[in-house]
Order: structure tokens, then C-alpha cells, then sequence
């Protein structure tokens, strides 16, 4: 055997299952609106000499409409083969072989994964009993020596939002990279007035990532961004990062996302909307779910229902696909993504069925 | 500074130039032909469901044509964002750091890009004089620890093709994973009968590299592909690879170019005839190639043209743009892509003005 061994120990990551279609689709977190006519024009647009070249190695038209997008200088922003390349690209230029990177958990399983492949330990900060973060998780970190240091926000699995103000903190008191991961961050409630892009003039060690995948319906063209200062940016835009890593329409159709960003708009209301419809129905059924400000719901299964696996199984059954985890905290619980209404109407059916056949049964 | 010291000490990859167009573009070795009808019309049949969802993690229908495509086991392929990303796969895998990689010089610079961000230092061997492989290139590589080595084949920036039987000895003299970069493998004459994909199976440290950028004229796309036994391929598939590393419409795009190999065989049969007849006619202005089994020219430019980067940059002013590399060996040539007819009627054309003009001014 070649490989290392940190590789050989290690276990890759398992992605959610991609079910024969027909089905109703709510175990991967994907928008539930397809994307709009804009992106789609923007398709059209490519040429056969477009596919010819190289693309711009550096991507310099989208990053300069996601810099506008979010008033910042474009060298503060990094595009990438989806999110998950940049999370990686952060582990391998800040997190040394040998030194902790910092998680909390539950959490994105994915985290967990990319450490060993950099040889590094992970420091694993269990969430609070009400699934916040400990007062003390920075200090947690910086004990075990991390150099960075990932959290999702909202978080995954809960959907629970931590302030901007609790973000400052953090990455005030940890002494290494603070990556916030912000892939479910379009569906927050604008009341919130939820914004960290704005922290980065004040904080050295923040790195924010984004991805067109949930807020732009666009998960099949893997496209995600990084925000920052240019200090973390830079050494992963000019030599870390795989040299032409975005390709030529990934480039294109991300520009047209980000100058028409109406229909996104509109499905971030979509989910909103259905996201609080959905918890009210399930918390009629007897299914208590967390405040969520993502695009899912991490749903408590009472034992009406049999167990949580049970459950998932049954569903998958019929073509309603949600996510079941087997890990501690939540072997008791599905993450429910928030689909159409349609989609949703299947969901809440399917569970009250599930919910009438264990009644007669038990009868 | 938060990046690790390797990479704060290591300088980036520098791609080549993307002059503003029109101009005639040899500098980079893309396929002088734009891609064919059968991948336009695979692109016009993305919809947008397609691009809503999470792509295929394992892409198993384009495997499965690469796999038809080279008579072998689907679990021997992976396909990857580009070959770039298969570079920095097997660094990730096989390069232990502290451990050295084994490289040819001069040789494709992004091999030596590679190694630091692993923190591996670099085997370089030098090319003899006639610009072959020394016949202790294995034992050179053994002696300085190396676990991994990059041999292009055929050579770049040379052109020369390394029989498979002297693959074959150098895989089984290597004690590391020998990665066989064929980025141009397309472009060798039919009659050379070159094959190396058979020896996989005798050869357990063999990773062969392929892209569709240059040979299926898809270089925009980022397209790439490994063969090899299971024991090398399945940690880059199944551990180190980002889950989603190849998108929806490149899966998609892949397969129809695997699915009509027409277009692509007519333009690497373009690229022999006028591989032959630039050679034959840079030789009648007395600048001198070496033989290229490529699609592209190393020439020595003679004292007549003044040196190699000045007709460069004079090529470059006429919108005529060929490679010059700053590194030993290379500084008295360039580096011409092959295009197509016109574009290298314009190339010599050029050339030929510019000899006009050195020896009207020094009469």
C-alpha cells in the first residue's frame, strides 16, 4: 500500500443518497426551486470556443460580482469548485500536520473527515444540552492547539443562528483561523439583520464561506466562495488553490446568478415561509423540531412513531427522502429538508400515514 | 500570518497568458479545433433540474465510458477537476511530507509547485544533454526517499515520447508511485503503437494521468482522469477527493465526448500533419525542433532572430503568442502550440517578417 498512513486509518466522507427519481428529495439540503431563466440563458451563451481555452485562472469577472455583491475589494474573495473545495484548501493551508483543528459537535461530518487527511486531530466541543456552543469553546480550542477551526452558521444539523456578535467574540478569543461556514446563511429571516461580512475589517483570523449550491439552487454546478481578509485569501488564491479550479461556465453562470438575483429571492421567501408551515405541522403531529434558520429542520421523532431510523426507512419507502444520522444526539432525530409545498404536503402526509399505521397496529 | 510556513516560503504556479483576443494563441497547447456538435449538444440538454441537485459523488456513467474506452475495471478510473486535480490528489496521497518527490528537469513547473504545499522537498533529475532520461533516473529518485515522481510522457516542455518498455523498467525500479502524466498522449503518431494502460495490470505503482483539455478540446471544461490498480485509485477516490469534485454538466459533457471520438481523432490527426509541416518549415528558416510526439514544438532559436525571448515578445506585439520560459535549458527556445492551419501560417509568417526586419537593419 502507497498510501500515507493518516490515509489508510482515515474514512472518507459518505454524501447523502441520491434516490431514483421520481421521489421527493429532502435529505440533501438543495434549493427547492430549480434555477431560474437567467442562469439558464447564461448557459446558452456558451461557445464552443469558450470550452477551447483555459478559463480565466483567476476568475477575476465572478469574484469582482461577488465582491460588489458584498462591498467588499476583490481581493478579498476566493471562488471554488463548490465549498467543499475551499474548506479543504483551509485545512491545507492553515491547519498543520500534527495540531487540532477545531469543530463542535454535532456537526457538518464533512469537517471531521478533511482533518486526518492533513494528519491533523480534531478538538471535538460538545454543544450545550440545549445545542448551543459553551461559553468556553474558543478557550477549548486554543488548549488543544488548533489553528483552525470550522463552524457552520446556521449550524448543521440544528438550523440555530449564532449572532454576529457571539462570531466577533469567538474570533477574538480563538488564536487561529475561524472559518464560518455560512452555506445556509440566504435563508435567514431578514429581520434577523444578520451580517459577519462586515466583521472582516476589524478580524484578521475570519474566513466566511459561502456556496451557490443551497441559496442558488445551483448544487450540480459546484461553485462556492470564500470572504476575507487578503492575508487568508491570498495564499490560497495564488498558491494552495488548484490553478484553474473554476471552470469556464461554473464562471459564467455565476456571474448571471449574482446579476439577476431575483429568482434566488424568491426561493429564499419560499423556504422561509414553508420552513415555518412545515414545523407547525409536524409540532401538530407531536413532532417538536428546533428554531431553524436554515433550509431544514432537525425534527425529534416521539417514540409514537417508532424510532427515528424506522421512520426514515418507511418514508424512503415511499419516495420521501430525509436525512438520518447515526450518531450520538441525534439517532432520535431526521433533518428534514424544506422542499416545495407540493413536496412538503408528501412529507407531512407520508408521516401522518406512518403515524396511522403504527395506531391500528398497536390497536 | 496564519498560512503554514511551507506555503508562506513557496511560490505559486504561473499559468501562461490569455492575451486579449483575436489573436492567434499557441502558448498554452490547447487543441487547435473547438470541441465538436456531439458535446454542444450534450450541453443544450442541461436542464435545470440537472443543475438543482448534488452531481453524482463517484460520476459512475463517465467512468464507466473511460473505462469501456480503455477495456479496463470501472474501479481503476477516477475522474477529476481537471488533471491538475489528480496531480495534487496523489501529492495528497502518496507524497509523505519530509519525503521527496521525484521530478525531470526541465519539466512541467507545476510538478514542483506541488510538492512544497505537501512539504515535500523535490528530486529533480536533469535531463541528459540530448535531452533523454538518465538511465539511473529510478535509482536517483530511490536514493533521495522519493514515494511519489512525475514523468510527462510525452515529455513537456521536450515532445519526446518514453517507450512503454521504459515505463515498464522504471515503474518496477521506482519504489514509490510513478504518476505518468499523458496530457498530449493523444497527439503520437498511430504508428508508434504506444501503450502503457495494459502494463497497469502487472504494475502496482503506475497511475496513468489523462485529460480531455487537450486531446477532446475541452480545456474551458476541467476534465481529468487516473487509471490504476484499485490499491492507488480507491484512497484518492473514496478519502482524499472532494466529494463532488466534477460537476454535473462536465460528467454530462464527458460522456458525449467519449461517445463520439470522431471530432477529437480528426483534430489529433490535424495536429501530426501540421506538427510535421511547422517543423519542416521553422527548419527552412534555420530554427531547429525537436522531434514532438506533442502538440507542440520546442525550437531553438538561432542567433539570426536575436534571442529566444526578444522574438517572443516581438511574436507577442503582432498578436502571435508562443511560450518562453525563464529557466536553464530553455532560455534560447520557445515553446509553439500547434493550431490550426491559418493560425500557423500567421505564426511562420510572422517569424519569417521578423528575420526580414533583424537583417534589413543590421545591413
Amino acid at each position: 500500500m502507497h498510501e500515507r498512513a493518516n490515509i489508510r486509518r482515515m474514512a472518507g466522507y459518505v454524501p447523502g443518497e441520491r434516490p431514483a427519481a421520481p421521489a421527493v428529495k429532502l435529505n440533501t439540503n438543495e434549493n427547492p426551486l430549480a434555477p431560474g431563466d437567467a442562469v439558464m440563458r447564461a448557459l446558452s451563451e456558451i461557445t464552443p470556443a469558450m470550452l477551447q481555452r483555459y478559463p480565466d485562472p483567476l476568475a477575476t469577472r465572478l469574484r469582482s460580482a461577488i465582491a460588489d455583491y458584498h462591498e467588499c475589494g476583490v481581493d478579498r474573495v476566493i471562488v471554488t469548485n463548490g465549498s467543499d473545495e475551499l474548506l479543504r484548501l483551509a485545512v491545507t493551508t492553515f491547519g498543520a500536520p500534527g495540531h487540532a483543528i477545531g469543530l463542535v459537535e454535532p456537526g457538518y461530518s464533512l469537517y471531521g473527515v478533511l482533518a486526518p487527511i492533513q494528519d491533523c486531530p480534531v478538538a471535538r466541543v460538545a454543544l450545550a444540552g440545549d445545542w448551543t456552543s459553551p461559553t468556553d469553546l474558543a478557550a477549548r480550542w486554543n488548549k488543544a492547539g488548533a489553528k483552525l477551526a470550522f463552524l457552520a452558521n446556521p449550524q448543521a444539523p440544528t438550523g440555530a443562528l449564532l449572532s454576529a456578535r457571539a462570531i466577533a467574540r469567538l474570533a477574538a478569543e480563538f488564536r487561529g483561523v475561524l472559518l464560518v461556514d455560512e452555506a445556509y446563511i440566504d435563508f435567514v429571516d431578514p429581520t434577523q439583520a444578520h451580517d459577519i461580512v462586515s466583521l472582516i475589517d476589524q478580524t484578521a483570523n475570519l474566513l466566511i464561506v459561502r456556496t451557490l449550491s443551497k441559496g442558488h439552487s445551483l448544487a450540480g454546478l459546484r461553485l462556492g466562495y470564500g470572504l476575507g481578509r487578503e492575508s487568508l485569501v491570498t495564499p490560497m488564491l495564488t498558491k494552495v488553490r488548484d490553478s484553474y479550479n473554476v471552470d469556464v461556465i461554473a464562471q459564467h453562470l455565476g456571474c448571471a446568478a449574482f446579476a439577476d438575483m431575483g429568482h434566488a429571492r424568491t426561493s429564499w421567501q419560499l423556504v422561509r415561509e414553508e420552513r415555518d408551515r412545515v414545523a407547525r405541522e409536524l409540532g401538530d403531529l407531536g413532532i417538536v423540531t428546533l428554531p431553524s434558520q436554515a433550509n431544514f429542520l432537525l425534527a425529534d421523532i416521539p417514540s409514537a412513531f417508532g424510532d427515528a431510523q424506522t421512520l426514515h426507512a418507511l418514508l424512503a419507502s415511499q419516495g420521501v427522502h430525509v436525512r438520518w444520522f447515526d450518531v450520538p444526539r441525534l439517532r432520535g432525530r431526521l433533518r428534514i429538508s424544506i422542499g416545495t409545498r407540493a413536496e412538503n404536503d408528501q412529507l407531512l402526509s407520508a408521516i401522518e400515514a406512518s403515524l396511522v399505521v403504527r395506531t391500528r397496529c398497536a390497536s
